[in-house]
C-alpha cells in the first residue's frame, strides 16, 4: 500500500496533465482568473458572497476580539474570516445555534470555522467528537467548515504520523454519513507532518473524496520555528497529489513576510492570528519583520494608525487601547501585503516579489532555494506568457526560475542549429547587450572568418548570457531572451553555471568548431577561462577557440 | 596639481583619522545621534527649526504645486522642503523679496533653495549670475542656499568636466565677497561627474572652504539611467574627500527604492521631485518600484489615499484631482521609506535593509556590489557595537559587510592561537551550530586525539562558518560570531571563499597539522574538498587531514 517517497511524490506526468486542464474545470465554485508560479487569483463562491483569492483570513477569537468583525468588514474590505467552532460551542453552545455564526460575530461576509483540531495539537484532546463538531458547524451556518481532523504535530514518529493520516481519513469519510446540508463547503485536511511520503499518501487519499477545499494540517510548529524550507516540501507534496482545481488552504500561516511564499506555492486561502497575538505582546509587524514597540522610534508604515500617532504616543496609551491600535496597524500591513502579492501575480512578477521578500530573513531565502528540487514542476505549471521584462539578481536562484529552466529545456529538447552551420561563434553578452547589434555582429563575423579562413555562411552566432546560457541569434529577440535586466558583473558561481550550459549545448549539437569571443571586460574573459577548463575536462581535448577582440 | 585617481581617492589614513573625531566636533549646527554604515541620524539646526536627518526634501515648484507646502507640514510631518530660487526670481522677483520665501510658499519649516544649476544642466544657460542668485537667496530668506554652480553633466569630456569643477570653485570662492547675512547655511556643490579623480579634487578643494553643507552636483542623468553603481563611486569619492562633519546633500535623488542606498552612502539630505513628476504621468510609486495606474488593480499600500480609494476609483477621477491624489500617495511612500530607513539605522540593520531593497531592481544590487571596492573604508566608519544578530543571505555580499571584513582583519592582524596549540582542528558549523556544544566538542577532541595519537592540550578547535571563515573556539561566543542567522546550505562560491579564508588563516599561524572534521551533511564535505584542492595548490603539498565523523 505504501509507496516509496519518490514514486509517490513525483508523479509529474499525471499532475501536469491534470494541471493543463482549466483549473476551473469542474468546480463552478472556484474560478481561476490569473496565475503565476503556483499562485492563482481566483473567485470562490460561498453562501455569504464571492471571495477573491488568494485571501488572508484574520482569525477572530469569538470570546475576546481586539478588532471587531464589523470593523474588518467596513475598514479593511475583509470579505472572509476564520473563527473556531469548537470555542464557540464551548462558550455559546445553544445561543450560537440560534443566532448563527454570522449574527454572533456581526459579520456579513464569509466565515470559515476551524474544528478544534488546533486545540488538539496544543492541548492533546478536545471534549467533542467529529460528529458533534460537524453537526455544530452545520447548525451555526459556517460557510466553510472543517472536519475534526487529527493533526500530526511535529516531534512524532513516522508510525504515529501514519496513524494521524489514517484517523483523519476515517473521520473524513464519516462526513458524508453525518452532514445534512448541501450548501456548506467542506475542507479535507492533509496530514503527515514532516513525513512527505505520508503527506503524499494523505493528499491522494483525501483528494479522492469529494471535498470542496483542501488544507495543510498542523504546520504551526514548522512556522513557529521558521522551518520554511520544510514547509515548502509539505505544501508542494500536498499540492502535487491533490486535485489541482480545488482551492488549497494553509492553516495558521504566521507572519506576513511569508505570505508571498505560501501564495506562490499555491495556497489560495490562509488564516493567521499573528496580527492579534503580536499586538498583545506589543509587537509591531512590518511586511519584512517584527519590531517591539519599545524599540520603535520611527513608524515604518503609512497606514492610518501610523500616520495619526507616533510610536512614542502609542507607547503611552493604556494597554487595551494600545493592543487594539497595534492590531489595527498589523491588519493594515497584512491586507496591504495581500494586495501587493495579487498585483505581482497580475504583473507576472511574483518570483521577483518573493525573492525580494526572502531577503527579510535567511530562513525565507533558504525556503526559496528549496524550490530547486521542484523546479521542473514549477516550470510546467507557470504560465508562459508574461507581461514584462524579468529582473535577475546574479544569484543561483536565477537558474531555477521557471523562465530559465523552461528556456533551457526547450533549447536542449527542441532546437536544431541552422543546417549549414559548422562553426559556433559564442559572443558573451555585454551589460547593455550592445554586442547584439547588427553592425557589430557583421564586423565580428568578418574578423573571425578572415582569421580562421571561414565562409560567413557557415558561422552560427550564439550569445552567452546569465542565466539563460546559449542564446542562438535567431531567438535572441524572443521573450524573455532580450527583455530582462541583470545585475552585472556575474559572480563566479554564475559564470561556472553558464559554462556548464555552454557545454551541454555543445554536447548535443554537431558544430565542427567552437569559437568564443573575448572582450576586455572581465566577465567574458572569466567565462572563456571557465569554458576552456570545462571543455578540456569533459570533451576529452576538444578545444574551444578564444578570439580576443 | 592633479593627482592620479588612486592617490587622490584612497587617502584612507587621513580620512579615518578625521572620522574618528566626533562627527559633531566643530559644527554645533549638526549633531550626530546615531550611525550605521555611512548613514547618520543627526540634528541640523536651521533658522527655521531643527531638522532630523536623513531628511527627504520634497521639491516644490513655486509656480504649480499639486500638494501644498502647508499640507506637507500638517499631514506629513515634513520639516524641510526644497524649492528653486531661480524660478521664484523669474516668476515673482520683487514680490517674493517682500514676502520672503516662507510666506510665499506658506511653509513654516526650513526651506532650501536651489540656485538654477539644474536649469543650466537642462537648458544650457540661465539668465542670472552667481552674484544675483546669491543675493536673491539672501533677500528671500532661504534657510539653506546654494551658489550658482556649473553642473558637470553626463556626456562630457574630462577637460570640460575639469572646467566645470574649476568654474564651480571660482564661484564658490566668490560667495564670501558677496554674501551679507550670517544666518543662512550655504551649500558647496562637488562637481566632476563620472570622473572620480575630478570628484575627489573638487571635494577636497571645496571642502577647504568654510561651507556649512556640501552636495553632489548633477547626478540626475546618472539616476535617470539607473547607473547607481556609478553613483556609488561618485558619492563615496566625494564623501571620502570632504570634511566628514558637514552634512552632505544629494541633488535630485529619484525614486524611493534608492533612498536607503544613498543614505547608507552618507547622504544626510536629499531632494526629490519624483513624487510629483510620476504623479503627473499617472505613475504610482511603491517602495520597490513604480506601477502605471492603468496596470494597477490592487493598491500595494495602506496609506490614507489607498485605504480610501481603489485604483479603479482613482482612474475614474478627473486628471487634476487624480494627480493630487497620486502625489499624496507617492509622498506617503517616500516619508514612510525614510522612517523605515531611520529605524533600520537605530537597529544597526541598515545593511540588511539595503540588501532587501536592492532586490527591487538589478541596478540597485549592482550598486551594492560596488561597495566591495570600498569595503575597507565602510568597515572603518561603521560602528562596532550593534544591537542585534545579523542576517546573512548566502551571497558574495555577505563577505563585504563591515562586520565580516572587520572580523577577518582583526583575526589576521591581532589574533594569536594558544601557545601549546600544535594541531588545528577545524569544525565546520552546522545549521543550528549544535557542533559548538561543549559535550560534542569533548567527544570529537577525544576521537581525534585517539586516532592521531595527540595530546588533547595541543589541539586547538576552530569553527568554520560562512561568511566569517575561521572562528577560534575562545572567540566563538563573542558578538557577532554566534549572533547571526544564515541561509544554509552555502552556495559553491561561498564555500570557496570560506576555503580561502581557512588558507589565509593557516598561512599566518604556526600549527604543525590541520585536521578538518567532515560530517555527513554536504556542506562540510564540500568545504573539505575545496580546502584540500586549495591547500594542495597553494601550500605546496602541505595537506589538510580529513576526519570523517
Amino acid at each position: 500500500m505504501f509507496h516509496t517517497p519518490s514514486s509517490i511524490i513525483f508523479k509529474r506526468e499525471v499532475i501536469v496533465k491534470r494541471l493543463s486542464e482549466r483549473c476551473s474545470g469542474n468546480m463552478a465554485d472556484f474560478e481561476v482568473l490569473d496565475r503565476d508560479l503556483l499562485a492563482r487569483i481566483g473567485r470562490l463562491k460561498t453562501r455569504s458572497g464571492t471571495i477573491e483569492t488568494p485571501a488572508f483570513l484574520p482569525v477572530i477569537n469569538p470570546v475576546k476580539e481586539a478588532v471587531t468583525p464589523k470593523e474588518l468588514w467596513e475598514n479593511y474590505g475583509c470579505k472572509i474570516l476564520m473563527t473556531n467552532a469548537y470555542i464557540i460551542k464551548k462558550h455559546f453552545n445553544e445561543g450560537a445555534r440560534e443566532l448563527g455564526v454570522h449574527r454572533l460575530l456581526g459579520f456579513p461576509g464569509a466565515i470559515m470555522t476551524d474544528s478544534g483540531a488546533y486545540q488538539i495539537l496544543e492541548y492533546g484532546e478536545v471534549g467533542a467528537t467529529n460528529e458533534e463538531i460537524i453537526r455544530y458547524q452545520e447548525d451555526i451556518g459556517s460557510d466553510i467548515a472543517v472536519i475534526l481532523d487529527l493533526p500530526t504535530g511535529w516531534n512524532v514518529t513516522w508510525d504515529y504520523a501514519k496513524y494521524t493520516v489514517e484517523e483523519t481519513l476515517r473521520r473524513a469519510r464519516e462526513l458524508w454519513s453525518i452532514k445534512s446540508r448541501g450548501d456548506i463547503m467542506w475542507v479535507g485536511p492533509v496530514q503527515g507532518g514532516r513525513y512527505v511520503d505520508l503527506v503524499a499518501l494523505s493528499a491522494r487519499e483525501i483528494g479522492s473524496l469529494p471535498f470542496d477545499i483542501h488544507a495543510l494540517g498542523s504546520p504551526t510548529p514548522v512556522m513557529e520555528q521558521y522551518l520554511f524550507h520544510i514547509l515548502v516540501d509539505m505544501i508542494l507534496t500536498a499540492k502535487m497529489n491533490l486535485p489541482v482545481e480545488r482551492p488549497f488552504h494553509l492553516f495558521g500561516a504566521g507572519h506576513p513576510f511569508m505570505f508571498s511564499l505560501v501564495v506562490a506555492l499555491g495556497c489560495d486561502l490562509f488564516d493567521s492570528a499573528a496580527y492579534s497575538i503580536f499586538a498583545r505582546e506589543d509587537r509591531y509587524i512590518t511586511e519584512y519583520g517584527t519590531i517591539r514597540l519599545e524599540d520603535l522610534e520611527y513608524a515604518p508604515c503609512s497606514c492610518p494608525v501610523c500616520v495619526k500617532r507616533s510610536p512614542r504616543e502609542l507607547r503611552e496609551m493604556p494597554k487595551t487601547e494600545r493592543e487594539t491600535e497595534i492590531s489595527r496597524h498589523n491588519l493594515y500591513v497584512c491586507f496591504a501585503e495581500i494586495r501587493r502579492i495579487k498585483q505581482a501575480i497580475l504583473e507576472g512578477r511574483l518570483w521577483e516579489y518573493i525573492e525580494m521578500r526572502a531577503h527579510s530573513h535567511p530562513a525565507l531565502l533558504q525556503a526559496l532555494k528549496k524550490l530547486e528540487r521542484y523546479s521542473d514542476y514549477v516550470e510546467r505549471v507557470t504560465p508562459v506568457v508574461k507581461r514584462r521584462g524579468l529582473f535577475f539578481f546574479n544569484s543561483p536562484l536565477d537558474f531555477i526560475r521557471p523562465e530559465t529552466t523552461r528556456y533551457e529545456r526547450r533549447l536542449l529538447e527542441r532546437y536544431t542549429p541552422p543546417e549549414r552551420a559548422t562553426t559556433l561563434l559564442l559572443i558573451p553578452d555585454s551589460e547593455t547587450k550592445d554586442n547584439r547589434r547588427r553592425r557589430y555582429l557583421k564586423k565580428v563575423i568578418s574578423l573571425v572568418c578572415k582569421r580562421y579562413g571561414l565562409d560567413p555562411g557557415s558561422v552560427h552566432v550564439c550569445f552567452c548570457s546569465p542565466p539563460f546560457g546559449v542564446i542562438p541569434v535567431e531567438l535572441s529577440e524572443i521573450y524573455p531572451l532580450y527583455q530582462y535586466e541583470y545585475a552585472y558583473p556575474p559572480n563566479d558561481e554564475v559564470i561556472e553555471r553558464v559554462a556548464e550550459k555552454v557545454l551541454r549545448y555543445v554536447l548535443i549539437t554537431p558544430y565542427e568548431r567552437v569559437i568564443m569571443l573575448v572582450r576586455e571586460d572581465s566577465w567574458s574573459q572569466r567565462l572563456a577561462d571557465s569554458c576552456t577548463k570545462l571543455f578540456s575536462e569533459r570533451l576529452l581535448g576538444k578545444n574551444i577557440l578564444i578570439f580576443n577582440i
